[in-house]
């Protein structure tokens, strides 16, 4: 996967940091960019502080293809995602044109009128020179300057932000995966002949999940090859399988159903 | 919170990174941290890779007084965790006396005797002079380095692992937290009087997270003060219950419920 293009998230918001919230872009953005051939490298969630965020997103956005961003774009003082972009790349924090027209259509058309107030209005300001990012949910936009994504941490609103960027994203080859399982295999009978296995394909990642189920089963482990080369992937689910045989196991294509 | 230690958590892991596996450390992590006096104020996710686990370690131990490591401890090839930790620390990766023992008679006392092979032998070394991290679910323990604290990515292993560590970690003042909720009252609508009240108390961290229902009520606002100073806390919490009444809400003490 080495020639293909680098993802870096960074979730920003105390409420996750603090536990209040659990993050639930992490796994959507990972699996629909790895879809698209765009692997995730690195995740960062960090607080609502100017000088993290800025420091944190100028140093990801020299290290990675393209940097997403989830959480600090509404209308209230923490967030500050949109003012700490502009800082990043040394331009005005300004009206956006079109984003601005539309939301003061939007509240004036309302009965009564809304307010589009200073809150309001700073959804509609952003660094000179950003590209909107569309979405259906709601009426204020996300944006992107250079290679930096800017998205709601709302997952109903950030998945559909995802989806209008995700077409002009240029793709890499697509990530593929084979998962084998055993139960009442354990990773300490099958690790040396596994270190084979990825030896053997050293442009693959191998896997090895163990899973765990109530008595007398005890579970198993999932073994996964994963890479850009399917024949390989292929290839490498191949001998995984023939390696749970070998220590007495019963495998399985696909991930282990388990009992919540 | 400024005078508290302060913890970073890195997520090791492609599984995570990948989307194939949803991260349940975090949140727990994050909750327990704050309620000994630990605020979080990173999270990494990052693969298992040698060169990316020991730059990240050494870069967080240095800005952090704690670092929580979940996952790369198990016996397969892809576990490196351990390794890097001594590479970091400029130390030897060798037999821990007391784990090799325990590890070596667990597994001649099984019937028949269990392997105690390479693989296995791996979960029992360590960097020279860690101090292991007992838990309840396995065998094989975590360790401490210095302000590193090295610990299993399975949730339930996890979770032992910390309530075991968590005695010997230095506490600082507990972080207290009051939500106020309203349905119908809207970011857009408060954010000028939520700023006053954070204006008012610089020593807490006032966050606002808007929340969805189905029509016809659409949802409404949580808003949360949150330090390490009761009765600021109490007295923000106040406030925000004052304002959304001036803004024709009804306020209501805690996190909405929401329908699933």
């Amino acid at each position: 996967m080495d020639h293909n293009p680098t993802a870096c998230i960074l979730i920003i918001g105390n409420e996750v940091l603090s536990g209040r919230t659990r993050d639930a872009n992490l796994q959507f953005l990972a699996t629909e960019l790895g879809a698209l051939g765009i692997p995730v490298r690195e995740v960062r969630v960090i607080p609502d502080v100017e000088r993290v965020i800025v420091d944190t997103v100028n140093e990801c956005r020299a290290r990675f293809t393209h940097v997403f961003t989830t959480g600090g774009i509404g209308p209230t003082h923490d967030d500050i995602t949109s003012e700490c972009i502009a800082r990043v790349f040394g331009v005005a924090w300004e009206p956006h044109p079109v984003a601005w027209k539309r939301m003061a259509d939007f509240y004036a058309a309302q009965t009564p009128p809304g307010d589009f107030n200073a809150a309001r209005q700073r959804m509609a300001t952003m660094p000179r020179g950003a590209s909107l990012i569309e979405n259906e949910a709601t009426i204020a936009p996300g944006f992107t300057m250079g290679n930096v994504h800017v998205m709601a941490g709302v997952p109903r609103i950030m998945q559909s932000m995802f989806r209008a960027l995700a077409p002009s994203l240029q793709r890499g080859k697509p990530v593929v995966s084979a998962t084998v399982h055993a139960d009442g295999v354990f990773e300490g009978q099958i690790a040396a002949a596994l270190e084979a296995v990825q030896k053997n394909h050293p442009e693959l990642d191998i896997g090895s999940y163990p899973y765990f189920r109530p008595m007398p089963v005890r579970g198993g482990v999932a073994l996964v090859a994963k890479g850009t080369d399917g024949d390989a992937v292929a290839q490498a689910s191949a001998e995984i399988t023939a390696l749970l045989i070998a220590a007495g196991g019963q495998p399985v294509q696909g991930e282990p159903v388990l009992d919540p």
